[in-house]
């Protein structure tokens, strides 16, 4: 088989094992005599033509991606407009892509990059350079359809559930005499999965979390303040997770509720303090809040080895996909049974994908809207079942860094972003 | 031998291997037939006559107290008043310590408990009861004299270190586009120990975290924004721990500075979101910021080996002490050797130790104020080798939850906190 060349770039936010996928294409590529050039913080190194040569990489190295967070070339927020707004932007990939001979086209990450992908794969064919454009699924937010997860959510999931366990015990052991109400703030401005999954710590009645707030349920002040207050006096202490994204009924985030610092300026960010502030001043119990922010999902020290699997095979399956003469799709990971958790690899057209956000069911949330439900909970235990700890080296996570060796440009004419 | 009866109690901010030192207590106390029973919520068990039975708990729940974090009798902020001040609460405990007949009193705590636990000893010989006491350390803080280090303390500094790696990771992949500037706050209100342990993580020039706020060090704003904007510019993002007992030059914490919400209440807690807010007006930077808190204390999933061990090895030789009829001192780490790290258990006087805080020695920070020393680091670097994960089921850790069954009291009379 002729070597054929492919291009593979990181999008969006993120993620504890998006590297695991690299890794999968890259030594599924070298398998395979495809030599693999990558974007430089995503899309953007494509438009400018700022490639990486992934072949200037040792085997052990690309190795080490396995287990290594983030973006090992860098990844960006840089959403391609339509086609019709910026045809400019999408013949520029292509001209480049051309220009590099790159036969196929690797995008890992989220809605938006399924969409471009699409969207690459439609006008290379009208171009007459036509490319193979497989999408890869990724996102903590867990927002992709079809795709039974999505890469990098069942690593968050299980350190909001590992972390609010342990939080929970420390409170539980303080309470007679100290904190009372513990609250943790997580990722999901426009889902609860993140926050659902801290429901997992919760095996049994009165187990910590005993609230948790997702942005799917309008927040309703009296209701959580009745709820806060019977679980003080039930167990002694209460524990909540609260999404960054919840709003009240009017639709506002209650982070942007109106903190305001000395000179008047609006405090951004962190709807832990507000809903503490508000505990607090109603129900005058003492707390503590956490934020866990990046490092929930750049967490690789306890990622789910399912995560970790299953972001690896589908890079894998991505390279096979364009071996096989496959074109706008994305692997998926389907669900072949829950108990015990069985998946396989299977495909969607990224026509199907692109730009449709999934939902979480309001059956995966309780009646009184505080907790998810037995349905909720049989859908992520398997998420995060299994541990894949990385190597250490003198007591901390030895992750690599890779040398990011620039490929020589082609093009004269330079693009500005 | 006959069998002796020895009071445990733990004291004070639990920590992810405080049980590891009850499982020392308790499974020497049993290979030497001595019973153990265990104060309810700390020493307020002792006080008001709730002690735990730890001879119902099987060996198996006993061993599993070394991988369980948090407080597993429960604990309690209350610190005895000064003999002068509050003698019938040394009294009473005296009398519930002779009530139930015990010989050892095993108190597990920071500096406030091995002053309580020196007191005890000295008042129980003179009312003719005498009890042996031994303390046995435990604080995050890592605030006492004449250990080497503090149970506790080294498992924090694993997870700053650990985290601030995986955010520097991952905000280093996304700076080209998004976030400019991370924070993140960990405890230390008065020393600056646990912030100092993330610098662990930078292990050459240009590492994350890039600065590093410590409570030793008053504020400099313009030295600071200086720092972030050149880290900005060199490495593209800047990574910074900020302990939450920073100080402006008035001496004031700056998590007070002067946040108030829409109602005009001050907003409680929180250095973070302050030097976010500070960054964004003053240098325009895209900011995240995280606040660990109780996570970071109770991160049993993420220990350091060596401070489970030590945590455990201490607990054992304090009931060793008892049984060699030692009194009135506290067992204590004795650093041997640096490289490789070396220590055995020694004994400190409960005279010297009582009421003595270490502090950071100022040549532990660099000249600048935001970053640590070489010394710094061959001190801290020990304490966080290994790991020594709890074991997991259904892809959480598997924590124990002890029966805690009371002892039926003996005395009549009521002792109200």
């Amino acid at each position: 088989m002729a070597n054929k060349v492919a291009f593979y770039a990181q999008s969006g936010g993120v993620t504890a094992v998006i590297n695991a996928t690299a890794c999968g294409v890259i030594e599924t590529a070298r398998a395979n005599n495809i030599k693999v050039l990558a974007g430089r913080n995503g899309i953007i190194g494509a438009l400018t033509e700022d490639l990486i040569d992934t072949s200037q990489e040792s085997n052990a190295d690309i190795a080490a991606l396995r287990h290594t967070p983030s973006g090992a070339f860098g990844s960006c927020r840089y959403k391609l407009k339509s086609l019709e707004e910026n045809r400019e932007q999408y013949e520029r990939l292509i001209e480049v892509f051309s220009a590099h001979n790159i036969d196929y086209f690797f995008y890992n990450g989220g809605g938006d990059s399924q969409d471009t992908a699409h969207k690459v794969s439609q006008l290379s064919e009208k171009l007459g350079h036509p490319i193979t454009c497989i999408g890869i699924p990724k996102t903590v937010d867990n927002d992709l359809p079809i795709t039974d997860n999505c890469p990098g959510f069942g690593s968050v999931a299980k350190y909001v559930a590992v972390s609010i366990r342990e939080a929970g015990f420390d409170v539980a052991s303080m309470c007679a005499t100290s904190t009372k109400v513990f609250i943790m703030e997580v990722m999901g401005r426009h889902a609860g999965w993140i926050a659902a999954a801290g429901g997992l710590a919760a095996e049994k009645q009165g187990d910590c979390p005993h609230i948790i707030l997702f942005p799917e349920i309008a927040f309703n002040q009296a209701a959580f303040l009745k709820r806060v207050d019977e679980c003080v006096k039930q167990y002694g202490y209460c524990a909540i997770v609260v999404s960054e994204g919840v709003q009240n009924t009017e639709g506002k985030f209650l982070s942007d509720a109106g903190l305001t610092d000395a000179f008047g300026h609006t405090q951004l960010g962190g709807v832990a303090p507000v809903i503490a502030q508000l505990i607090k001043s109603e129900l005058g119990y003492k707390y503590h809040w956490a934020v866990a922010d990046y490092l929930q999902r750049a967490a690789r020290h306890i990622a789910s080895k399912t995560d970790v699997d299953q972001a690896y095979a589908l890079g894998k399956a991505a390279v096979e996909f364009a071996l096989a003469g496959k074109n706008a799709v994305m692997p998926a990971i389907v669900r072949e049974s829950n108990n015990p958790y069985r998946w396989s690899i299977g495909e969607a057209p990224l026509a199907d994908v692109a730009n449709i956000e999934r939902e979480m069911p309001r059956d995966f949330i309780s009646d009184n809207g505080f907790e998810i439900t037995a349905k909720c909970r049989e859908y992520l235990l398997p998420l995060i079942q299994g541990e894949a700890y990385p190597p250490y080296k003198d007591g901390l996570p030895n992750y690599v860094t890779l040398k990011n060796m620039a490929v020589a440009k082609k093009l004269e004419k330079e693009f500005i972003i």
